[in-house]
């Protein structure tokens, strides 16, 4: 069904290029609209202008010269004059799957305030525990004074889990329940899915809105300025880091290690060590590295201890891979049993520093690995990430009601915009598919 | 001297419009040129590109429609091939002026640290206690080990005054130490103070480049996207709504009452209130309002109260000024005495809805208030104003290298740029010279 | 009824004196014992000793000399073999009247899940809004789940007001609705009242025990080691601390200036300049002081100013009260309007320094006033807090179940105590009375 | 040398028995004293009574019976009215061994302004790298300047080793370099070589005092109150276990598992666990346990899962070594390699769990393992460690400078004393030696 997912593309004079979104009049055609009631809210009385205009766009590209081409645009995100449903036939339902991210429960208890307060729907679900929620388990009914505190806790207050995903149970649920509008908050496996979900939907011809919220704490989406809970990520990760650098610190040639997220990406690695000032090194998967030799890891180790008595190092869960990897390939032929732990890199390169010092350099470290992952991504999101999920839960329940789907919300150059599924992947995609 | 101080603009196809800044060449015509030995740094070894293409300009408008204007534009921040400074020739000197804010000694720490480590310079002086100290103070030799852990503290490593300027005493004293470069770090009237510095040093006809660092806690300039410390202070701003609302909360018809900054602006009030999804009411600059009778603030209360049995206030400092003022006007008839402590809004409210609910509606309120000022301003820089500090000043750095002059630096769009004195103005004065 | 509340005084060899408790069968003969069915209970297989000794006292006095009279004790808290009520039998309720305190969430949440989870009671009941609540408010029936995370939340679930103690229609309502465990959580006034009402109830011959928690973040109750929250308050302070003195160290001649709860006593005052460490100055009601000439306050300013730039005063809400009133009733000869805000000592020193350095010693400081109150007591019970909260509630508990009444629980010398009504009193009515 | 480190114990009436410390007059008879000039210090001038009486003991023993012995006293800690030694004739040095504890700066600040400013000592050295530092490296001169806001960072600001304990050659440098205070700060084995060097400078008959400060985050030492930081870790441990609970909460049969310090006592663990009140289970090391069967550890994990459907498990670092070492035993025959992580009892039990629910229960769990132990250790002391550091490091100012020696100060019952060194031995001590 190569149609029903392609891109809408727009272009224009410049270089103008505008990769629309899905909506639902693409396979429904005589969708009725209704008056947006937002101007009657009081809490609106004094905004200028409520609605966003229909013509406008979001530059992704603002780094140009004299006359270079305006290149890709994405639809503005934001309240429409027209909508596609009327407050009391709105039956949504709210899915969180995949891992754990600090503000996952701001986005949640947004789109219900947001639908109750601002569009006067008051039939929203909660499906428990990730996708498999959809046709296993008992919803839960959300409101918003059950929502009420959620965004001070860290987790997701619906559960989640991995996999799960069965296309056709899943729509089967959706239709059997009503539900009109579904918000799918999750990663890169969670967005492919919303995406089947969406293709299935269109190809039944339901009038449901499918909105994908992508989260991954570690920022690897390339087309959104930065993904929710990445701001509170890297905001914690600097406890590991000081408690590192305390620790090498103390000690004669003291090395303080920790490992930060980022799989595909060194984003909470970089700017974790940016922030913090402390860090000597900082390895990701961008940029390769190896251990030995001239240049190599070991080296730089050794001169740092010896010019500044301690150092900090940083390494995203991702980095060196192919080290790894090649290592482990080696290690297979030894021995079979598949330990886990020597997948960390963290705990890895730990070994390989200690055994370096003690056999090659014959000089005495010490090292402390610290891993908080798990303290990282279980907190609530901070106050930057908190107002981040509000207008992007706002944004993505403004979307909906607009009649548009099969998109994600996020923000572009600081403006919140309507991205096809397609466009808003995770670099993890671009590496194998590009 | 009008002509000293226009700005440089250029224009282009589709709309386009550079508002360039002042270069040392502008008026000092054969300045030798050096080449920038960035690529020789191991720091830099695995980056693709080291510098910023000569041409690159960062858009100031994202939100646009298919044909609309390009609009303004402007040049972009980073290194360049060529500089204007060899490493021994620079005499650098940084300071601060005006009130605190949070990554202050941030900035301070990396305008040092970028001018040893990128560029190799080892002349940085601290100026003692803001514009007064260039005349009247001893001044404190800068190096990477002085200001190793500053930006862990709140305040300013330097000290800081309000006032003190004066423009010719200021450039005598540069002229006689010999210094070719001022960071100038400081809020409004700081910003216009370097401006005339710029002035009085072009009029000169040195070769000493003016680089200005925008301090303001309120977020109140337009051009840029945000001011820093601006997000550390509504981070810390949480925790005097949270107390605020534990506090309304506890009593019956308990009202918490919040005055956060912003004298001009209510983004820190607003966005307080987004990322902390308790508040009720937040009163900004912005937009006016009144106390008594329909659609006033009492009314507000009053409905909340039966509602919820609580409410939680924001309030800007500058929200509600006119009301103030003409309060403040019909006392002044009846007590000369200027109590000092009437001008803070967030007590005059206090009272007026204390002597309301006691006198007109008979109702029984807790009403606690809260000023965290002090407690918010005083903190050290959160991670993300650490990263977009760390990054500003480098931004000045490189500037200043390239020989550019007259200008600040700060992020559009996310994309960090140089902008003239004249365009990054602040909203306090927008709102009088527009 | 001067025998009711007679102290039970026990006296033995060597000078010792046990301060004995009141029992329900002082005044209620033949009530029935009933076993303790604690060691049935799986959470408490492992531990060796359940009960206390019948005979446990706790001595009051652990700095003696070879010969020194042993002094006063305390019965020792804790499960007792024997217990009066039957685990069905309980009907007990949990009330809040005063001011916030770190913790108090956590004793409310402690006593209903020690007698859930210690002795199978399922009746607990939440008086709404302090003592008033008993007559004109609804109840909330409190469960383990209801409360389950309430300790994470600061002020109380239960709500609190001042005031509002008619003994009679308490006791009557606590007839009316068969509760007979009375937990009364407060201040100074609040256990006044719980003595009043126990009495009453033991003048009616009823089989109610009165248990009080005695809650004051001052830590003005002189036979407790501490009281709740006060260690939370002291941490909380060094925020306020800190701010003081990064704001007094920006600036020449800077003075931070922050005032601290402590009525009649300095505990926290102390304990928070003693934590700091950047601390010059701390006055407390315990220390007179005065502002003019040698040993002045404003002396030892000037010298601290001069010796080190800045510097940082606390003082306790409660110091100089004395030099306060003296003022106060020197200004009511100009002006009779009553000013509130003067009655605050930390604005009104503030005022006072100011003027002295401004009109006699011609020496421009700068002086920031914290006031941090609110954002203190607000905060949840940290962990030592909650350690102590969760013993405190849990003692109380043992308490009632074994039959004591009219009693507050506390450690002394670090062991939970059983302590009368009359020995437990505040620093504020020794004050008075002694 | 039996003779010289038995301890003096004194006795009395009613059982009293106090254990008392050495003393510079021990063996060196004809010591001239000084008078205490602390009187004249303006700090001291309203303190009631500056010094402690000579007699003053504190009880070890608060629960009594009426007729109980009392049990073993301890000299109180204080000031005395005759010194032992002159201002300007002190030099002290302080050392710090063994792993980090928060607080440690705040003892070595403490130390240094005591005896500066309480004392009028201006010779004190800090010995760089633990106890080989006294004769491998270059010592710091500590002066309050230097130490001014050390408290506020975490590990040792002199650096720490473990081991180096050459007990002649560091006496030699003690000797050599004319110190006559010695402050040792640090755990089991750094106290054990304390008195080996207290007992080599008794055995050459030279006046200097030796005092022990006990430093160990586990709290495992039977005789003091507590220990330094270990409020500290409760308080750290708190996110820790929390992040365990949100992400045991997101998953279906979640299971977050936090393993504490606590080696040979689990006070860490289970005062975590009491100021959490998330945590279902906690393992130490005084209370065995097993995993398969009935009354194991997998049943109540089965039975919490289906009660709750998540659970939270709390491990003491030192909890089931009899289980690991058997196991350990177990594995040694078929693997020689020493795996080092599999003597982590955390990482053990979650693959046992992990195991045991996938081979035999068949049942679905995610577990989350975390380690926050070097995070907790690195961080600054809190407000009351930090008032504890400062009474304890003035305590043994006090001992010092009053001739004492061969003791370590410490609270007993929440009096400050002296405790010779054979007394104030450790938990892990004990289990050898008794």
């Amino acid at each position: 069904m190569a149609g029903v997912s392609q891109i809408k593309t727009v272009t224009g004079e410049g270089g103008y290029v505008l990769e629309d979104v899905p909506h639902l009049t693409d396979y429904i055609p005589d969708l009725p609209t209704y008056r947006n009631q937002l101007p009657d809210n009081p809490a609106y009385s004094t905004v200028k202008e409520t609605f966003v205009n229909v013509d406008d766009a979001v530059a992704q590209k603002v780094v140009v010269h004299n006359n270079s081409p305006r290149g890709t645009h994405f639809r503005r995100a934001g309240p429409r004059q027209k909508v596609y449903f009327q407050s009391d036939e709105v039956h949504a339902c709210i899915v969180t799957c995949g891992g754990l991210c600090p503000g996952l429960n701001t986005v949640i208890r947004e789109i219900v305030c947001g639908l109750y307060h601002i569009y006067g729907v008051n039939k929203v679900l909660g499906i428990d525990g990730g996708y498999r929620g959809f046709y296993s388990k008992n919803t839960i009914k959300l409101t918003p004074k059950v929502v009420d505190d959620i965004h001070k806790r860290g987790g997701t207050f619906l559960g989640t889990s991995r996999g799960g995903h069965d296309k056709s149970k899943i729509v089967d649920s959706i239709q059997d329940r009503g539900i009109n509008q579904v918000y799918i908050i999750g990663g890169d496996g969670t967005q492919k899915g919303a995406a089947l979900i969406y293709e299935e939907i269109r190809r039944r011809g339901l009038k449901v809105a499918v909105v994908g919220v992508p989260e991954t704490i570690d920022n690897d989406i390339p087309v959104i300025d930065r993904s929710f809970g990445f701001d509170t990520a890297v905001e914690e990760a600097q406890r590991a880091i000081s408690a590192a650098h305390v620790e090498a610190g103390s000690f004669e040639n003291g090395i303080g290690l920790v490992k930060l997220m980022g799989r595909h990406s060194g984003f909470i690695a970089m700017h974790a060590t940016l922030a913090s000032r402390d860090v000597d090194c900082c390895l990701i998967p961008e940029s390769p590295f190896y251990l030995e030799g001239k240049g190599g890891l070991f080296e730089f180790i050794k001169r740092r201890l010896k010019e500044n008595g301690h150092m900090v190092i940083v390494v995203a869960e991702g980095a060196g891979e192919n080290l790894l990897t090649k290592y482990l390939q080696s290690m297979d032929l030894q021995d079979a049993s598949g330990n886990n732990l020597h997948r960390d890199v963290g705990l890895w390169i730990s070994q390989k520093i200690n055994d370096h010092f003690a056999r090659e350099d014959k000089m005495a470290i010490t090292l402390k690995y610290i891993d908080p992952t798990y303290m990282i991504r279980a907190v609530p999101g901070n106050a930057s990430d908190n107002v981040y999920c509000t207008l992007l839960a706002h944004s993505a329940v403004h979307g909906a009601m607009a009649g548009f789907t099969g998109f994600t919300a996020g923000p572009v150059n600081g403006q919140h915009c309507y991205i096809p599924f397609e466009v808003n992947s995770f670099m993890s995609q671009n590496k194998y598919y590009t």
